[in-house]
């Protein structure tokens, strides 16, 4: 029955180009974030600062939305590591709150 | 006016492999949730213990998100009705709260 | 550091048949959304009282979901903007906490 209990975790959104999904997924697999999905036939207008709102609506490929569930402890890791790129390219993170049906599936030692 | 006020219900993200979109979806009529949304071109790894951390970046039609929202009390069923699929097969379900514009979109005996 | 401090927002998803995009970008623009991000191959059943139930799921382009993050204060603005569109086409409005870590890149006055 411990399957129909639900944990409190965190939801992270990631948009960035998609010619920095690994920059991405590299530090995911750092701070040992279990997985991630990943939604990439994604469009977008003006959306943190793009380049001069520069339209590219029809550019389906430049961006991927990354999505993970992780204990609120690897979010300020995530957050710094993302830092650096924000610095230099366009992107975005977003934070929610999220409860997941198997924590044990979210935790570190894990497969 | 009645449109403009925000109720509130949970919204419900799963993540299964696409050969189980039948069973998620017949769950959903069967709980009388009102509908769903599919998002299918997605890719992950290691996600939820997808066997043995087995890369399937490049394999973007394998898994598949489902959307929903549902009132709370449905919640539950839902869980429960995912438990058998879950215990065999990797996928999870995450919860959240979310507000809706039209709650009688997301009840029952409206078509 | 002020990147590291994450700030509350609403994240809105807006489910709509693809042929009403243009609708909702223009609305978006009009209360100063700084952007939005669509996910444009989805695929559905029964949300939201379309026409009677009507199975789209093999109809992948009929259905777009668009991605925003804004100030609260947009939130009823863009809610009513959409009441038009909901009251003569099937659609949803989706309203969740967020927490996003540039603030500046969501307030109006920036490019």
């Amino acid at each position: 029955m411990s399957n129909l209990i639900l944990h409190p975790m965190k939801e992270i959104k990631i948009i960035i180009e998609g010619e920095h999904l690994k920059f991405v997924s590299d530090l995911l697999d750092k701070v040992k974030a279990t997985g991630y999905t990943v939604i990439s036939n994604i469009s977008g207008k003006g959306r943190h600062g793009f380049h001069e709102g520069h339209l590219m609506f029809n550019d389906a490929s430049s961006e991927v939305m990354i999505f993970t569930v992780v204990p609120e402890e690897k979010v300020e890791p995530i957050l710094a590591g993302l830092s650096p790129l924000f610095d230099r390219h366009s992107g975005s993170m977003f934070v929610s709150d999220v409860a997941v049906s198997r924590r044990d599936r979210f935790s570190e030692g894990k497969k």
